[in-house]
């Protein structure tokens, strides 16, 4: 038999928290799950510092990959014996569920602001580079990796089948809504997905949704609204990400001037010069960081030194809102008040701001655009959602932005100072306490 | 006002997928929450390897602590105005309870087998040595981080306080049993601790459980007989252990015969001498362990390397029934064999066994006796548990020991040979499949 | 010791799905409890014909008024010692969610409109009259049931007591979207209880929410606006209602016109007239009106016959996108087929129309206006809560009407016509089958 | 197409809140849900008294068959393209799952004991007698009510499709058993279905379970073990059906000494003389039981309006632990007591007895015996569950009874007595209170 025909004796499945189970039929599949480069996506954790505002979120993006596979699976399940669905895409789609995120990095959003990498590109490379993964699916046909890499890329031509793993509403954003829900706890992200995957029809160029299914999405883009600002952009898990970015920053710097480590950071070195290899790359998952990190505490370098500490024992940076543009005079204030302290404002004193884009939001580290949902009226035209629902319609393309000011209380605490926006800032930090 | 009385400004609460919220009034528990010991525990995981078999158990220690906690706050909210109970324990069962399990290290089993070591030996070493947790609990009163010492050694006077802690069904049991069921997503582990809990009472010595309450007990012990066998247990889970504990030994032998590491093993040199300070101890967390292993793959010592091969990538050895004194012969077989082959058989030719004694039952790496459970009857009078329910007295005191062999099936394949054990071996491995 | 302040030797609990426990202490709540007036609503349905649509929804009244109960004493265990909280009204506030629907008689919608009922009198009716719940109410305080009937009735002087049992976030609602989401099976209508009742806060005249539980506050609005739409207008449930309400016409014509009933409708005779006295009311429950129906199916008015056949069997009519005015020609060709064919138009040819406000959205059969939610911001100022919330904005106010025409489709098959309206109405209902 | 083999053109579903979809797809079963017998299942309660001890309990035996017929569904989809099952009983598994229950009259166990019927013979009688479900059942092929009769009867001659309707782990219990407690909401009768499922194996004259789901099925032993104590038996309930078989007696006993009833039984004639008519068994439902329960509160006859008023608002008796055998004296006292206070101890001093045989339990109303569970073991032998698993074996075959003695307390304590007896009783009771 055809290695891609091949079928495990007898079926495997996963026990899973989420979709309860997850089951694999294909030798391919299991093969794949098999992979070091598979594996290493348990040394990444899904949400990245989330664990620090959310202790459940220690879970990993192995956790979501099997998820999204397991989706996926039963969405093409429905389609079986549709028009317009091939059956010959299913094994396809099944690689390119389980293997979309495969590029992903240790704490990915920061690391590749830091060190202007995408974690798309390493997905690719990964892909169609000489790695096991490359082996199982170069087994399955020739030029089939090319395929795998041209759906999660969404070049590839049947625009059906890259709907299916990408959209607005596709099994990615299903899988991490729920299963980030579970493992913060936090009681949005609940919608019915099983009635969504069964209003789900295949189309030419992409899936749409039955509208009788219409109040089913409109609770899934709610859901997304409320885990963006419940869970995905907390000022808590930013405060750590700023952190975390700061010291990235700070150890490239040092290693620039040719500072003297103790421990030399022989694994960042390529990252330093912004070019690891796909092997350096893969090397780099979050234990590796977090042993840098504890070393780094002991690091004579003092803002090293603190910042490691800070993360390392979730020593974390406080926030109040604060707009630079319009704050101006404050903000001056501040830089010289932190600078006179001997306390470098670029380390500490820290704007972040956030954007989303409801219905369009986007979570911090993901691609851009996705294919808009389309529902699927009784005479068989399409409209987009937005159109059809008032909710959705109310906050689609609103942009929100928020700023915020993170600095250290402990030590502004210390600074003796008659400083107005100082005290200002004691005075809301305290009473938010 | 004393320290120990102080209270948050506002309550805090951490969000608990299990217990929905925990929450901190106390300024106590919350900078003990705030040590940088008691944050490390976010670093070693709950269930050491049992992530490798079920995807969803990446929660830490951290999570678990947390849960005990709340639970006890809980317990003695209901406790609070009935006879025997003492309100001014409250805070000291509270510090016991959130910091039972300072002491584990990372893979807590494996290490303390490898090195003779006790976890519980460095959870009283950090509370009574120099330490931040220390610091905290020496601000509540002199002689408070012995108290709590003694409560979590069970040497404490007052036996009460001790039972909150530590019995057959105190909050320590009540939490993971949830907790891990949560995690890994099986459906064992649900049992009714609301109803537990208001049937609790305080006694002169221990905590009881009022009579109307046994369905509701008979239940939590059939979860947890079904959590050991389904998950503690788990023969995956064993593997994996089995593969751990072979790295460290053979790290170990390497070290002892002065083999020359190309990554100095520095965080454990003073674990292969058997005396790790307390320092060491603490600096030795998962991430830390798991930074070796990564590099140990690349050792020249081949053993080593592909044990941490097999570890880090999830390449586990196979296993079969086997119970090495009922067959000596096919043993010898095996063990011949195996040395014929070039495959050293005391790291690739290893028989686990596990024993549990239900109701007694331990989970491994956990301390041996604790106090039974005593239900109270109408009449006043007190009833041990397998007195009264015909479920627990079937099930108490069995012990059950189970041996497996594990092995590497993909190298016992390539051995040419007509070995009939290896010819069984086989057979049965490839019907499990 | 005054009954008022009597308390149970031991606490009573009830075991219910949504709250986990209903807890009982007071002598008072029990005695309530025990009244025949509060078992009576163990005889009514929560959701009227919804069962019919949704199986799980065959939830009774009595089980709704317990939970309101159960919320209720959950804020004031919250209030307790914060400033405007009277605890003096704590057993007031009890009695008055214990009792708030007490006066719920069968299928209230229909009853309502058909006889120009109002549950609320008869609430007040119960409260005040010669009755079981009376009785014991007026053992707490002269005066008494009086209180209880205006805290429900929202007369009381307390506006914060009548903000408790009645406002847009109220007891009554949070329970109702809860358990009705339970027993229907949707996957609405959840909602982070726990956390609002954390930052709910008595003020002078009302119940307010701090500011920071915002998004849980949001989610529960959207869960209101879904289970509105999804479970309280489903138009099979509104099919089931049109029967019930053209039944009750019927019979009421039929005896207003001298018809000869083979069985006596004697619990309906004040009913017809219009003035049930309080007796009557209680007597007829939806057991009784369940009897009649299946009695009038062997009557010989063969309207009457058969609306209670579709009734009893669930042979409910089907149903269109229907506005007649804009669809005057339709209406009137329709109108005139089924007069030519011998089907009453006025009890076959029925347009419903729902109309919902979101936000202020009510329920059918459930009072109009209550206070809006107001967020006590950090500096203590207080902000209506669609002035802080851009979806809750989005969707305040906004009315929405649907009009539906139902028709029984077996009769209209029967029909022989060339209406080109029956053409295409058949045409669209084949196609929804 | 032949009717058998008709698919509807969409699949229907009804959203269950324990399986969460119920999926139809055939013609048949989709008419068989629309018929009036199956649609009479609505109005009978599937747990019967129980709602008067859990207020969660009101729901009806409709939603349990769907239940079974939905798990049956899922058993056979796992079946499909196994050895030894034949597509072709497809359908008839799926009648016979819905149907199963169709005999079930009002309060079966009460009914069934006072007026000697089985509800098995009216089942039977529905499917092969004049009703609407014959027609549909006929119209699939000559002979298939038959069928469908034959299996529920257990006389069908391919054991198979018997086992899979009806066995120690069939679709009947695994259903109830979730729903039960779904709906009381007790913590008990959760199990892991979808393990069960998977693991389930046809067989030549039976289904098994392979052995590797033995713990999936111990868990499940567990639960039916626990909701027989906890829910089934539950002394409340067992006092609300000994007040209902009394107020049936009376009843009959009143009809057959020529008592002149206010409101004639009309609907209970045939039953006094033992021989309803199918069509006078069908009319006989709850909601017509409660209506004369009502009606007879205000007859003349003091016991029947006593016990009927005691129904109908839940004025229960009271139980203590009484083994009339062992205490002859304290009987005989009691006897006495209320025949001097003019209270019929027949009817006021009722003995209950429960059994049971864990494992081979059964439910009230339900029949005996059922095929033992096999596992089916790697090597393809078949071995009973108790010989493999050690708590099922400890708890198999131990028949446990349980004697209560339920009193009227309000009236006992009206009795001015020196009795010890009733002394002893009050004790008890008010200790309970």
């Amino acid at each position: 038999m055809a290695y891609r025909d091949e079928k495990l004796s007898e079926e495997k499945v996963f026990k899973d928290p989420v979709h309860r189970y997850v089951h694999v039929r294909e030798q391919v599949i299991w093969d794949l799950i098999g992979t070091s480069e598979f594996q290493r996506l348990r040394r990444v954790k899904q949400l990245g510092t989330s664990y620090l505002t959310f202790h459940g979120a220690e879970h990993s993006r192995f956790n979501h990959s099997l998820g999204v596979y397991e989706i996926v699976r039963r969405i093409i399940e429905n389609f079986t014996d549709r028009p317009n669905w091939n059956q010959e895409e299913r094994l396809l789609c099944l690689c390119a569920a389980l293997l979309h995120d495969l590029g992903h990095g240790p704490f990915s959003h920061s690391f590749e602001k830091v060190f202007k990498l995408d974690h798309e590109d390493f997905t690719q490379a990964i892909l169609l580079g000489d790695t096991e993964v490359n082996k199982v699916l170069s087994k399955v046909e020739k030029g089939f990796p090319k395929k795998v890499a041209d759906v999660i890329n969404k070049t590839y031509e049947n625009k059906l089948v890259v709907s299916v793993i990408s959209s607005q509403i596709d099994a990615d954003r299903m899988d991490y809504l729920q299963r980030d829900a579970y493992f913060t706890g936090v009681s949005y992200g609940h919608f019915d997905m099983e009635r969504i995957l069964r209003v789900m029809r295949p189309m030419e160029d992409q899936v749409v949704v039955k509208e009788s299914g219409m109040h089913a999405v409109e609770d899934y883009i709610m859901s997304r609204y409320q885990m963006y600002w419940q869970v995905y952009f907390h000022p808590v898990t930013r405060s750590a990400e700023v952190i975390l970015t700061k010291i990235l920053h700070r150890a490239k710097e040092l290693y620039e001037s040719g500072y003297n480590f103790e421990l030399k950071p022989t694994h960042f070195f390529s990252f330093f010069a912004g070019e690891p290899t796909l092997k350096e790359y893969l090397a780099l998952d979050e234990a590796v960081v977090l042993y840098y990190f504890q070393a780094w505490m002991e690091e004579e370098d003092e803002v090293l030194s603190d910042l490691c500490h800070r993360f390392v024992n979730r020593r974390l940076f406080k926030y109040i809102e604060f707009n630079p543009n319009a704050q101006m005079n404050e903000w001056m204030e501040l830089y010289k008040l932190f600078t006179k302290a001997g306390l470098n404002p670029d380390y500490y004193l820290v704007v972040d701001s956030s954007s989303d884009l409801p219905y369009d939001f986007y979570r911090p580290g993901e691609e851009g655009e996705r294919l808009p949902i389309h529902l699927l009226q009784p005479n068989g035209e399409l409209k987009e959602l937005s159109r059809l629902s008032d909710i959705v319609e109310s906050i689609s393309g609103k942009k929100r932005t928020d700023h915020k000011l993170y600095i250290p209380l402990d030590r502004l605490e210390e600074m003796s100072s008659r400083s107005k926006t100082k005290k200002r800032i004691m005075e809301i930090l305290f009473d938010k306490e």
